[in-house]
């Protein structure tokens, strides 16, 4: 799927986590996937990549990537709140179960971009369910139209990567109701991102992500035994 | 230069305005300006371009456009400080003249992005003397070693399309003096997020730029010749 | 009607503009009526006025006049804001149009007032069917009432010039309903911080608003004949 | 003084606390002097005043003094702050003493123009001295200066009531120095404002200042003698 | 009740005001109670007490026995709203009548927590009358769980020192309605704050809270009898 | 040093991880010290302590382990700049190494704090260096003294749990120089929060800290070995 989004020229490959969580919709998630994805970030510039995404709408790992790696790292969350800052007064996000809600809430406030963020809704279903595309796109469509009409959203972020291929389906149904406003895919806003970053060779500032300072320390066996 | 930044596929055109001040520097140049920005972005849609940039780091004209266009309309501020907002904990923007101080400020506040910013500095030199490129490097130089010293900048933003051609350059002067920060490129900026919102189709939310409606407007001589 | 709000000794001339809208209710027209408001306001002060009402609720061409001008230049939104913001918690603005919102939301961001303001409203009545005294004062009591019971606005702000001469009517109204608010009229705040500025001898800031650059103007038609 | 500020037709009487502080520049100065000022204020309206300035640059007794009458109460410091945050980006206050600042700070961020702060400052003269108007005038150039440059105020306002008759002077100065910045008086402003409000009948919003509910209270002796 | 809450050693003496209000619910029963608090609040440390404690949730006093006493002051509000703020993502405080809510609101911005203030609330019952508990536990519960659903409460806070007991009664209520959260009892967060801050020897800083300046004071009879 | 600030009767138990890094001061130290510290603060909780302490100031494991505890969970930055908040109008943070700088920021802005920081300050001296206390309290005194007269601060904050035992010795140094100010010791401070939660019975909201959902996690080996 990232392929279709792709440019001409821009060669994406997807890699998943040998440890951590079937999925991401919690702090306690969040903590344990980071340590394998940053392996997996140092492998992918020992490579030759250009850039590393964190597809993941809690943008786990993205800071202490930029830490260790000369490359961009990306967030799916950040790319998304950024583009969608840009295309309506307010943007509102709509993610998986309500137990992402405040960890996104961080993000934004992060971000500095609390002031355009109208609301974070859920559907409340788990992620590993999100397959089911016709309860999920119906489940969005009443969220989002609640966003609209009661939170004042002029933009809509699906609020998780697993929410795939159903933006622009989204797009059509609110147009239908009388919205005619953006539906950001945080796939193909990391993606974006992350080829613009690339093109014109901008960076992490190495003053808000300085390299980890050289020090002993006692890893856990997953990095002592595969970082190099 | 536009074209040295565009993606393979990407076809740029550059349109000066007949009408307008020679350069942009004031709210006023601003103001005299817009007026025939629209009738060229509306030229523009008409012959099937893709998207609009109004390639000036005020962003003239830019939410009246999207009122009036169905492509996206993308301004060179907005772009560069959000793309500035994700590389680091705040950006400095150092434009041309302090008179655009102000409106740059009213910029990012509504942009949301107020609480980014670490300041708004100025060379002092008029934009159209920024072709001196020695003079301005130094220039821009100096004021964004004090925009890190003194403002705690982290990121650095060129504050007017003028400044090209020197971002790279003074990226590598900075990390001489000891500071490995990106400089952003508004133009550059500006261009990858016109190509990006392109590549995934999206554009300006109607409940924010909500088409003007239908009424008799006695424009001025300008609009009544030239719009269709 | 401007005349039954001055002070003694005050005398108010009302122009209107020769080219732009016939009436403003969106960002395209705001863009098409300032040149000719920045013509008419430069005229007033070689006529020897001590100040200029930008008298519609988007304050168009406040900015660039306050440039042009030596003279207080006030807006109606701003100054309706201001008295607004001191008379109660927070504010509501009721405009005419939905298409009118982002705008004035923008303008409450750049006056440092978005802490204050409740909400903003519309009646969705375009300005040139205001004249209906009666289907507008229903209609605002109702979204007044709104604004109080669903938004907590303690304070409520007219957000168009031509709601005219309700004011008073409203605030009987709202008190009928159990709401001792006011009703701030814009058009009479700003007379009021007119002859206020002038009364003490206040005007911009020139650090602000610094009297554009001199250089080439290829200017529109409009202004070519117009200005001198 | 009063007298020659306002507009032809409003009578003003001063009168000062028979209970207080001999001057108002701390927090325990405000708590003992709002008592009397409270009872002044019942005792202005039953006479039938228009409106009540309570001139100190602290506010203090506004709020409840809004909850007792009916006609609208004025603060020298929220009106000045209100009338500089128009005219210019920023502003800065200068003050008598240190003491204040804080208090201040707590006024401009309860009025919601935190943002619109620049800074404040003091001369670090006693209120009681501050009839040295050769001292108080070079003190506050210098501290203005200061403000301008190193916290780039672009309007200042005078921090005290008692800095009477020196704002004209101070802009004279500051142009000198090449600032052409707007400098508030507060007794000025606030009468200015009390004048707006009654002109156009405004006055405090009953859903933020209820009216005290009536119960017993064992008040101290300055209240069981004096108020009715 | 207070030492029912106490740690081991702390010795708690409670006060009543011989002059002020039966209850404080308005800014003007905030004005008339603090002349004497402040006295009583001199008497204490005049004693050896360790710490002072202003038990309302206006925390009337607090500022100015800052500036006076040389040991700890803590309000209610101020340590109930920062153990809040640490408790969830949001805080909604529930007070006694809607008069002080806008009170309430300029506290919480005062102390830099209102993006943690999810809303204020109030029961509509009267300080003298929340001696009935059941009316009082059932208004509380419903106007908690308005706050949870409509305004995204994570945390409650009881706004009012005089709603004593029923803290942990309502967390049972709500945890039945299915939401486990804290409510926070404004007297117990005071004393755990100032057991804190004197078990780790800090107190206000007096560059915030200086000295007032001795000057003289023509006081009310009640200071001028009482105070040394 | 824990059971010196203790409360009679509370009893502390200090763990280190067998997992991570020697010393946290990156974004990368955290997190891979974060799992086995959730596995400690889980194996706390089963041995019977009421609350749990992250004594790090980066507050690592905070978030996850508020999801997987039904015991308090306490940060030492969170506990520290709440003290630091209400004992005067603004703080600043000195820390060991710049690098730990945006990892604070991003903590103050979560905790809704940010208004009240005044800056970040560091030593730039290694925590495993901070053993060397003369170096350190001079070091720390050079920089809070810049906090107070360049910055602004009016509380300063220890920003790292090595610094131990300084906070009293500094606080006499600041006086000795004119500063009569708090300084924060964040071991201190946390376990004061802590205490005060387990007195009053308050633990994390459980709509901000849900318990993560039950699925399939392919962990690490460390929490495959180590977790029950």
């Amino acid at each position: 799927m990232f392929a279709s989004y792709a440019f001409p020229g821009t060669q994406v490959s997807v890699t998943h986590l040998d440890y951590g969580p079937a999925s991401v919709e919690s702090e306690f998630d969040e903590a344990i996937c980071i340590p394998d994805f940053l392996h997996k970030a140092q492998q992918a510039e020992a490579e030759g990549y250009d850039a590393v995404i964190s597809n993941c709408f809690g943008d786990p790992g993205v800071k202490p990537a930029r830490e260790l790696l000369s490359i961009p790292v990306v967030g799916a969350a950040e790319s998304s709140m950024h583009f969608a800052a840009t295309l309506g007064q307010r943007f509102s996000v709509v993610t998986a179960l309500p137990n992402s809600v405040p960890m996104i809430e961080n993000l934004a406030v992060q971000y500095g971009l609390d002031r355009k963020l109208a609301s974070i809704r859920s559907v409340n279903i788990p992620v590993l369910q999100l397959g089911d595309k016709d309860r999920l796109t119906s489940a969005l469509q009443q969220e989002m139209i609640a966003a609209i009409r009661e939170d004042h959203a002029h933009v809509l972020v699906l609020g998780c990567t697993g929410m795939r291929g159903v933006a622009k389906q989204l797009e059509q149904r609110l147009k239908r109701e009388g919205y005619e406003v953006p539906v950001v895919d945080p796939t193909a806003a990391a993606l974006k991102f992350a080829e613009a970053l690339v093109s014109i060779g901008l960076k992490q500032s190495r003053i808000t992500a300085m390299p980890p300072p050289e020090k002993p320390r006692t890893e856990s066996p997953l990095f002592a035994t595969k970082r190099t």
